[in-house]
């Protein structure tokens, strides 16, 4: 964690600020280690502290050796003034997470200091994974595979999305997650149309497409993948949106490279699903980051100009949703090596019918 | 859902202002049962609109139906301007939830018009629960007393916190529940010391404390529960602080009246403690109030402000914590009625001894 506090310094140096305080509890993790909810750290050349509340006590001292902590009493804007724990004049504050009450509260306690709102302050450096959390989202990634083998055979017209739902999350903690990195989604049937369905109560019906799309957090990092499989025989039209998802997804990999953009690679994808004729029918972006959050920089879309830097990693997850009828997404999360993208997922694309 | 937009319109109309931007996601879902992640809410006098994204397209059609929505192509306050939908020239935002960042784009985007930051301006509404909302916490208190049940039995030296933390969000999932209210908190021996312990994968060693918080959501609304229970035999000041906070805990419920103020309230229960010497051992608030949020207003606290009005929904949750050794809470969820508080929950408070 050291080196990640010298390029910080760094850049504040560069930007001629004396004092940054992160309020982003995924920043917070990412910089200490802290998993608890409510924190604040204050980055600053002389020193870095993380403050905290009464609850989290005793887990700061079990999750945090890299910086000196502080349990406050009352609000954070106190402990910072009262404690004399400001360094220089200029603070910045991450624009994206400070509420605008909580810039008032700082504003009105902060005398005689400039606050500095910044925007996206940490993204390139969290957007750059060490070794060690590409091997902790490897371990996510393996977990949640693990899990997809033991409940594909689950899955019938005797239960319900719900309870399929269920056992993914089981299984996750059951393997070794922390816990799910989103609620799974398991959608079928027309709701597999709805790119973010939550799972319904109604049993399977045979003769449909469903969409699982889960994932989870192994030591504070994050999972994501989606497989689409038929329980039963599925139409024609179903078996034709799932086989061009799947070359699009299959090409949006193959053409990942260091240092292009986002929008060039969705651009890439898109344009292969458009000249099959569903291209309107793609209407989210191709992929996003994973790290400590589940959504992260970079982001790839159509209006993205995040660059898909060394080392990166994040997902390809074209999808083709026909309203009222069904839709497919494939997705696997990816680490951008020097030769181009590999995934993190080893779980076949071949339609299954189950 | 119409009483509480009429509500709020009155209220605006006293305050001068002509539009609210809702950006709150639980402020959405009280108002209009949407439940997706990412959307805003226009109030205005003569008409009231949702925003939503692609993603959401379907599953607003499917939970809205008291307004109009609208799918944005490009940032919500493009939208808003580029529509017109925004009514009048004095326009207020939740500044507890938007960002400094929002509120700058809001501020270039929406010419001649003032920005009103407003604070808590849904609490005075959302503490007071109706009838459905209080049938819905009800069910989702008694789907965890049931979770409570099944997983008692399963607790022994051969599992872990972590196993029975996923047997509480499985059978939670399993019995009807959107999902757990909080992650679930399962923390023996030295961890039952920290009140927001995450559960560790070590096994339950005989002669241990366990307390076990947790909760589901209903319909969108959250229970909230904890039992500390003992896996063998136990100390007899483990069974001191065990007595001495069951004690408070009943006094907490006994007292509560209609009107009184969370400080009142919290004071009490702290005397308690106080008196028999464990006073700086209960660190943390008595309670907070419980909704489509398992933490919202009323907070019960030492320096809270707020009265506890008739029909509120609030825990009573006093906690011993003697670092390094053992802890215990205990909590239930209580409605405010004319005679005082009555428990949702109805598990035996006497010590469970495993």
């Amino acid at each position: 964690m050291y080196g990640r506090i010298e390029s910080l310094l760094k850049k504040m140096s560069r930007q001629g600020i004396d004092t940054v305080i992160v309020s982003d509890p995924h920043v917070i993790r990412w910089l200490t280690g802290f998993s608890g909810s409510s924190a604040r750290v204050l980055l600053g050349p002389e020193r870095c502290l993380l403050f905290t509340d009464f609850r989290y006590g005793e887990q700061v001292k079990q999750e945090v050796d890299s910086m000196e902590s502080v349990i406050i009493q009352d609000g954070y804007a106190d402990a910072f003034v009262k404690g004399g724990y400001l360094q220089g004049k200029r603070i910045a504050v991450q624009e994206e997470q400070v509420t605008v009450h909580e810039a008032r509260q700082l504003g009105e306690k902060l005398k005689g200091m400039e606050i500095v709102p910044v925007h996206g302050f940490f993204y390139e450096f969290r957007m750059i994974k060490n070794e060690i959390e590409i091997a902790y989202m490897k371990h996510a990634a393996a977990i949640s595979e693990q899990v997809l083998e033991k409940i594909l055979p689950l899955i019938s017209p005797d239960v319900t999305e719900a309870d399929i739902a269920a056992e993914i999350s089981y299984w996750h903690k059951r393997l070794g997650a922390e816990k799910d990195s989103f609620d799974p989604v398991v959608a079928s049937g027309p709701r597999s149309a709805l790119p973010h369905a939550r799972p319904g109560t109604d049993r399977f019906r045979p003769g449909t497409l469903i969409v699982i799309d889960m994932g989870c957090v192994y030591n504070g990092y994050a999972s994501d993948q989606t497989r689409t499989v038929a329980l039963g025989k599925v139409t024609d039209e179903a078996r034709k949106i799932y086989n061009i998802t799947r070359a699009a997804q299959q090409l949006g990999i193959d053409a990942a490279l260091p240092g292009m953009s986002g929008k060039e690679l969705d651009a890439l994808v898109r344009g292969y699903i458009d000249k099959h004729g569903y291209g309107e029918h793609f209407g989210h972006g191709l992929g996003h980051g994973v790290g400590i959050e589940v959504h992260e920089k970079p982001r790839l879309g159509k209006s993205s100009d995040d660059i898909l830097p060394l080392r990166s990693v994040f997902t390809v997850e074209p999808g083709i949703y026909l309203p009222g009828k069904y839709g497919v997404r494939i997705e696997d999360t990816v680490v951008m090596e020097e030769g181009g993208a590999v995934p993190f997922q080893h779980f076949t694309k071949e339609l299954i019918e189950l």
